[in-house]
């Protein structure tokens, strides 16, 4: 065998990193995540002072040029970018089609997003200007798909987007039909922060590893969509909620998380490969739910709910590094904008479009394509055996 | 900083394989390649018995269960994989409203597949049982797609599968509207047994990485289709064909190559990451296109400047372990079947489906979610800047 390995496992196999746990797979000016101490930046920034002070488009604008931009700039940008919210007639149509079938809002947006590709004359030329054009396109249009896919599961016409509010307030409104207050505004803006990049995460890694056959940067869109669906990654925000809502009182909560533990379920919302600590994001998304809760009596019940699985799990299973992640908190506060759970994973994913498109721009612009090795494990040389003489 | 690193590089960073290269992301019983000798076996059957003496049908059960069938067993696998070959009446028209606007055929096949998954009801459902007949139904069913797509981007419509004849059978009937000769028949099968798997390429690691969040295994298919498209991964077969018609005839082959390797341009059909040999699947699509030549003129010219290419190549480039790989004469031989060379990934995608989900639902029976690193080399921790202070 060939394999380039540092070191033989036990029986002689050489060893690797079950889920590639700790192995590098390149460079990135994106993101910096230290898992020890809790902490976050985006090229450099700390999460806290984006989620404090920056809004999306601004963050955005960081992920792609990794620098914040002058006025001018933002300005600029913000024009272009909103210039781009309107889709296709037949991307409406294909949502309403595919809707009719009951399938999870991520099955609809990641066909969405492969027929959106269909109209683009350019998606197959591959060079950086074009590319930033196209990731920019993407990120409205996939705002735009992800808020009338929300309006189509319930029934409802899709609303158009406008073309002079922010990211946040558009797709409040495409959402809601009526334009947001400046407080909700504001929250939707900081979830969208909060969700815009994370490293190398599952979706991320395999935007990058799609792209570097140097095909197409929608397939590397579609692939990250198709895997954020997963539950062990997107799907985790959706059954957070879906356990406040089944233990109902705060009084329920040890009995449910024990019983759980015992029958060795996962809780949802705790743990992360890479935080064996505080997720800085959950922190933000707990304080903000903390102020709702003094004026909504609906984020208090979910919160009294919430906090108190939150310290059960800190006090048996924190000494595991088992913390809550960005997926905890977070249904808390997208349902005080009026959010419905199972729109809770796309929301994700219009957050984090940014994010897998400055990672697939800079795969492309320094690109190998990947192409790891597995340990053969199966029969040795045989002969083929005819089929009569097979047992 | 808390990667997991052997060695440090020279700069202190932790060092890393580009693209992965070497790195093992686990264990497999389906393939084994030996680079260094040229070496390919599925399963532990070596490439040559499998091309000379089974049949595509046999092979996908021997992917799918690591083992050849008995006769009951191969007759039973049949009927089931023939009886899923019709596709939704939907599926035809997104072929056909695609296709309206000139994109590459693997383009409207990423589309038809992600479609496909819509109309599965039990598309979400993760078992074992049911995620192996949701992989026959796909197998069949991607035929249907690729055959269809073939027609239309012609302007014909799309002729239905029969229900008993093989894959191969059915699949030329389909493209062509009539059924093929026993010979036609039979060089068909053999394409589609050498593409049928090749170990942990780009378009597998990427349908195995999609499929480690849990999600359904039509995600990771329709990212290994995106994957696939790619120039640098199953795209080389089209650019081989176009090679040989540029070049026209087999006097004009030197000055070609060194002109092209002087611009540092690669040659397509040649080089591998794993093999540094003659790649065996090239050897027996050159024995075949060698056959096939002496009766047919056509296919003796391509192969004049094809066997040209390749002798200069090896003379040139050999040392460097640059040979012929897969891609270099299946454009020959295709091109003998009546099969128009932007057909040809999708021919790669048609055989290449049964490995993909033989992978799939291997990841999914021993799976751990695929969460890599990325060294951070952007700017150090720095504050948030407001926007007027900025330069």
């Amino acid at each position: 065998m060939s394999y380039v390995s540092e070191k033989s496992g036990k029986d002689g196999k050489p060893s690797y990193s079950k889920g590639l746990e700790g192995v590098i797979i390149g460079e990135s000016k994106k993101c910096f995540i230290d898992g020890e101490r809790g902490y976050l930046a985006y090229v450099g920034i700390p999460i806290e002072q984006l989620a404090e002070n920056s809004t999306y488009e601004e963050v955005c604008f960081l992920l792609l040029h990794d620098r914040l931009p002058t006025e001018r700039e933002l300005r600029d940008f913000k024009k272009l970018l909103y210039s781009y919210r309107e889709v296709p007639s037949e991307v409406y149509s294909i949502i309403r089609s595919s809707a009719r079938y009951g399938v999870h809002p991520m099955a609809i947006l990641r066909l969405a997003v492969d027929y959106l590709s269909i109209f683009d004359e350019e998606a197959e030329i591959n060079t950086d200007n074009l590319n930033y054009i196209k990731a920019l396109r993407l990120i409205s249009k996939l705002h735009t798909i992800t808020a009338s896919i929300g309006r189509v599961i319930k029934g409802l016409e899709p609303v158009h987007p406008l073309e002079d509010v922010s990211m946040s307030a558009n797709w409040l409104w495409m959402y809601k039909g009526q334009k947001p207050s400046e407080e909700e505004e504001r929250i939707f803006d900081i979830i969208l922060i909060l969700h815009a990049e994370h490293e190398i995460n599952a979706s991320t890694f395999s935007a990058r590893v799609v792209v570097s056959s140097f095909t197409d940067i929608y397939s590397a869109v579609v692939a990250a969509i198709g895997s954020l669906k997963g539950p062990l990654h997107g799907g985790a925000n959706e059954d957070v909620m879906n356990m406040l809502s089944e233990i109902k009182d705060p009084s329920n909560v040890e009995q449910y998380v024990r019983s759980k533990l015992s029958r060795k379920e996962k809780i949802p919302g705790f743990g992360h490969r890479v935080y064996k600590n505080y997720d800085p994001r959950a922190a933000i998304l707990k304080s903000i739910a903390e102020k709702l809760a003094e004026k909504n009596s609906r984020v208090k019940h979910w919160l009294e709910i919430g906090k108190r699985i939150e310290k059960f799990m800190i006090e048996n299973m924190g000494q595991k590094g088992i913390y809550p992640n960005v997926d905890f908190f977070s249904g808390i506060v997208m349902s005080y904008l009026g959010i419905e759970p199972r729109m809770f994973t796309p929301i994700f994913a219009t957050g984090r479009i940014v994010g897998w498109l400055a990672h697939i721009l800079e795969q492309l612009k320094d690109n190998r394509i990947f192409r790891p090795r597995i340990i053969y494990t199966g029969p040795e040389e045989i002969n083929y055996v005819p089929i009569d003489q097979r047992s």
